[in-house]
């Protein structure tokens, strides 16, 4: 295979992770960039990540629009992921998503959302919370143009996690395994903090220092980040698509 | 398939889903109205939704009696279903159900139940408590005549959702996908409510903006809508069973 | 089958809809009194229920020792059960389990377990805590012999379950399918409980008319009572091994 | 087979367990230490858990390091185990891990994790949590390094499970049976103590006398011991790979 043609097989794999790690549900999505031509993204047609197969895969422009003839229906929200590549050159992969246990964060405002277990660490050291009512009035809350991509891209702005109020997330990363490993462990971290709170009295979060630790020693193909690549993608029943980067490589060669 | 097998055939589908999705158990119902005859509708025999086929759908008429011989036992409380239709013409589809996690708001008193997430918003600004034991005193809780079920009917009035004390809820819809849909999201959007509740502060609920803008925006066959079904029904098993609207449409015409 | 072998087929039936269920795990057991001879009972040999099968299955008298030579390990705990089919004459059938949510009841004393949804009703209007350490000081918190079962049974007196701290609960029923039923809803009772004291304010209750009219209404075999017995044994793999009241008769005839 | 054979075997086993009870996920690790030479111990290289098969089990010395060439990647944080073996030469084997609902009593620091249920009692009377950045400052929150072991070996003293702030938890037992066993219950426990505090009132948690007698009674080959490791393995599929004690004696000769 091409390693334009590993990266989309990688994008089959992170929409079937999602799913089967409750990320993700008939709603959400996962995207990855062109890596030859920065202003094109790679996503699914309108279809439940679980379902996803190749020839789902669509790609768009900066606009959110298909840059071939598409007749299948899309992604409403398939802005949001355009609004990021926008403003943000760093990144490589998006993620929106509804996962269950984050939602409380984006409607009650008295707990702020910040990483207390190290492998929550990668969502940051802020989780901004972006209101769609703040600049949009009264919406059906979905990220259907780019003037609202922007605005969320805006508040997103320098950090890999952004909340959407009454709604979900959006996640960034440099490269669909961390993007999918941030978006698995956000709900987790999110549990962790809630139930802490429960058990009352002062909260340990990690330290800034942590994070910056954590993140320095982070690499997208260390043995520690395939593994769980590995796992989630056999458990969601896609072990046999998966190639190592090194096979990628030489697959590529040929 | 005429139009109708396929409405029967969406009918097993609609009891299969609600219990992959944990909306029902061993009790709970599903029913459709009848689309040519208004004063009939839809509803298994009494048995568990997930082990429901063809041949277990039986025609009620409104005041809950099969309209032919019937030897099968049938649901006790299929009168919910007879007192919505007649009360709700505009009602095309009812759920009654158990679902585990809207049971707290029927039961404690200082928290209603409204939509705090997107998905929720179907759910109406208001979701009434209906309390058996106010008219009718110490029952079995469950409602087993017409008298019962108009009692319901009232308090549900023009509402989507009404939550019945210490039991479960009844929900009503313009068609099958929209109640099922409605009643999967009924219990994430009470969970969430009840997780941001714990986390404190005020909670940020969807204002009536937006829950009549995503209302305007609502049709059960766009693809943002079957894409759930779709997902649901391949989730539960019966992918194989799924007829879309065109494809019913040109089946119809055979 | 003559009417002992079916109900020694629904026993194992029992069991393994308790295990599906996340009644039991490996520990936690289910027995039934003889139908002809009241000073024996049957339970399963030392073994997770899941895994029983009919040769499991040994016949003990009210001291809790086997009626026939039997060499293999017998349930540490299975006094609990001569216990209460000594003092109770009415009872046909106990178990005894750690469901993970009753467990809290017995541990914090703020808040006592009653019926709050209908499908608790049957555990009756009150559930008595039973501390073994009231009466035999430090222990390793099992009950392994017949002066604790008999205590524990004098703490249960007429109601129907009895917790029992820091360890589970036995709760003891007219047949094997109502205290089945009884155990399933147990700890679904207890989580709308819990979680409606969460939402805060008054908690509604089943009233004690409520309680007792549905116990009035209750059979054993009644369609409502058999859809989840056999939805049940169906999700756990066994619904082959149902057999119905009318069948057990005829097949009881040959 | 021979006994070093099986219990390899058995480390397989625990491996497949723990994940499939929800212990570990794509991270996480079980060891046994060597019983024929004390400064060696087994573990597996760097894999998830639950895709480990024989012949990714290596040896490595107390110092971390592999007794052989090995040129497979070892798990970062495999030093927690060569640093608990060193200072604990009753410990026969060790698990660490990140189960979900112990993380909260390592981030809040109101309420101490102490058994509450007979299950739990094999964690002992006390759980200290173990700081890394009270002796290491900003870390990655791993432990990667002999001396970061030996400081949470001091932390872990003479008790059987030690959290680890933001982390997860290291627990310690005589058998791998014991280990898996308490690692099991750990999160359950957690749970149980969680939603007790939430009901309110005085906590009544399992007297030291009772975690003695328990303590004492306990049997790494009892049937009941044996009861939940046949079980959990067989959830686990890998019944076919369980051999009892007796078994491997027999074997043994062959």
């Amino acid at each position: 295979m091409s390693s334009l043609d590993t990266l989309i097989q990688d994008l089959v794999i992170a929409n079937r992770i999602l799913a089967k790690e409750d990320v993700v549900d008939a709603y959400g999505h996962v995207s990855v960039r062109h890596p030859d031509n920065p202003k094109h993204f790679f996503i699914s047609r309108s279809l439940a990540p679980e379902l996803i197969e190749r020839d789902d895969i669509v790609e768009l422009d900066l606009a959110g629009e298909p840059v071939r003839e598409e007749r299948r229906s899309l992604y409403l929200e398939r802005f949001i992921h355009a609004g990021v590549y926008e403003l943000r050159p760093d990144v490589m992969a998006v993620v929106h998503a509804h996962a269950e246990d984050i939602l409380p964060f984006g409607i009650a405002k008295a707990t702020e959302l910040r990483p207390v277990i190290h492998s929550g660490s990668f969502i940051g050291s802020s989780v901004p919370v972006w209101d769609i009512a703040d600049k949009f009035g009264d919406t059906n809350v979905l990220v259907t143009n780019m003037a609202q991509a922007r605005d969320l891209g805006k508040c997103l702005s320098q950090n890999n996690v952004a909340l959407m109020r009454g709604h979900g997330f959006a996640s960034a990363g440099r490269s669909l395994i961390e993007v999918v490993r941030m978006s698995v462990y956000l709900p987790r971290n999110a549990r962790a903090l809630m139930r802490a709170r429960q058990l009352g009295g002062e909260i340990k979060y990690l330290s800034q220092g942590e994070i910056d630790a954590r993140n320095r020693g982070y690499s997208a193909y260390s043995p520690e980040t395939w593994r769980a690549w590995e796992y989630w993608a056999t458990k969601a029943g896609c072990g046999h698509m998966l190639s190592k980067p090194d096979e990628k490589h030489e697959h590529g060669k040929k």
